[in-house]
């Protein structure tokens, strides 16, 4: 088996924590965000030593109304600069660009005259082709990039060997691992990182992790990859993203021994913005109908429904997901 | 690195899976539970193929007053008997006795007149002689016995190996690791049940795992040491128990691979049984409170205190429990 990385008191220096409320929480309010909320996270997650603070996607305008969703679906420059100004800090600034759903060539300026530092390239195993396209042309603006594969649970072992040998071939600099469907056990989801911290190794690239929380496990399954020497980390303040949510950014924070990361501003930030939000009826998190699509390797969507629709009829939904296999 | 015994597809048929819902999960209502809630969970437990099911406590009633406690506080033979009969069924009946809060020279009849099959034996460390003391008792009365060392995670390895070997030599048929702070990683706990395993090869005992959910990491802890050799694996429905709770039936019989578990009936229980428990006013569960105890390595009784109180003050109970260090 491969040695771990350091140990439960070592600090691990090659760690960044990125931070993906707004992004991914934005699933669950339709990226309707205050502005006030989304600076107050800029200055609690600075002030808690995150590395790195994903706004939003940049999707097509075309193929999305704006009128139609919060403004941090788009990330406008203009917006983000609204927020964080130049960006006076150590915090570094991502976006996430679909493969499908943006106008790359259209919609990103050189790096040099953007406040955005990386790009997160997110595709399905079968569009690798096009996601190496994206990062290309990122890469020649001057950005720092991530592929994230998604479904990976999904995905058969020749299908991951090839998608990270081209990716090792190209310019990318992480390459993430993601459980969309909180599917994977800390077992698998170390077996899956070991795999592709070889790649990483033969190619000089870094390895990332992102979890859901189906199974109760993305907290786990996010410090399983880790100790193995995945280094990016993804997690959102009170665990805030689609279905049953990610990593808590308290739970990683709480974890992580580096002292460059402080707790408190978190806790605080939850208090004041987190609870008022779950308190006007934005929902995630943790629920049986989310277990169950996690346990069947199934996307959320069905899930999902059953929680738009407040319903708890737990052995009906099972049923159905299971004579829908 | 010890092997895992086993992967993710194969079926363990060492493993035991015992439902504490009534006992851990009565710390939660002081054991108020009404007899067709447990009559509900004794038929759903075994429909669901649990090996045993734990009704609660057998207290010392000069010690606690049955008046101010719901009856599973101290598990009468008949309060027992009246749920299950003469128990004509595969699944076996757990009570637990605390050290030094039970009379068992006088609380206990042989285990052939008894509906009871097994009795836990529960203690801190510094108690293991008391424990043992209690457990040769019981032995000779003819129940299978279990030695269950809680809040592990703040003993030193000097006290456990100690520990180990004095019940190696003792006639408990199972020693269960506890993590009763929810402060164990998967890691930590792993490395734990590792330890406790070899005596258990030694001496020809067999090991158990009882988590708390203070990290989110019940679930995580729970399969991480059962992949290593670790048999007896607590649960409840729900994961109801004292503070965060505990590993959750639903989401340990959906990861099991033996077919003789089935998820069905407990989600029916759920849903019939325990979403009206939670609506009347019970609380267990995750939450931010029970985190910070768990990561500080303390026991969770801010915490509980915290939640009773409807807090949501983060900040301040963070402080307060670091200037109480």
């Amino acid at each position: 088996m491969a040695p771990r990385k350091g140990n439960l008191m070592s600090v691990r220096s090659d760690i960044k924590v990125l931070d993906a409320t707004v992004r991914d929480g934005g699933l669950c309010n339709n990226f309707e965000f205050t502005d006030e909320f989304v600076t107050e996270l800029y200055k609690a997650n600075i002030k808690s030593g995150v590395d790195y603070m994903e706004f939003g996607y940049r999707a097509s305008k075309k193929m999305f109304d704006p009128k139609k969703f919060g403004k941090w679906k788009f990330c406008a420059e203009e917006d983000i600069r609204n927020i964080v100004g130049d960006n006076v800090s150590d915090m570094k600034i991502s976006v996430m660009a679909d493969v499908g759903r943006c106008d790359f060539r259209e919609d990103f300026i050189p790096k040099s005259e953007s406040v955005i530092d990386m790009v997160r390239v997110a595709c399905y195993i079968h569009q690798i082709p096009a996601a190496i396209e994206m990062i290309e042309y990122f890469h020649t603006l001057g950005y720092e990039t991530t592929c994230n594969i998604m479904a990976i649970s999904q995905a058969n072992s020749e299908q991951v060997d090839a998608a990270l040998e081209m990716l090792g071939q190209s310019s990318v600099d992480v390459i993430y691992l993601v459980d969309s469907y909180g599917s994977l056990y800390p077992e698998s989801a170390g077996n899956l990182a070991k795999k592709y911290l070889e790649t990483a190794e033969k190619y000089g690239k870094l390895i990332g992790f992102h979890a859901h929380n189906n199974q109760n496990l993305a907290f786990a399954n996010t410090i399983e990859t880790m100790s193995y020497g995945v280094s990016y980390l993804d997690a959102t303040a009170s665990a805030m993203g689609r279905g049953a949510g990610n990593c808590a950014m308290e739970l990683l924070l709480g974890f992580l021994k580096n002292p460059k990361y402080n707790l408190y501003s978190i806790l605080s930030f939850i208090e004041n913005y987190i609870l008022p939000l779950k308190a006007s009826g934005v929902v995630w998190g943790y629920d049986i109908q989310y277990m169950l699509t996690g346990q069947l390797n199934r996307h959320p969507r069905e899930a999902m429904a059953f929680t738009a629709e407040n319903r708890s009829d737990y052995c009906e939904f099972y049923t159905s997901l299971l004579e829908n296999f």
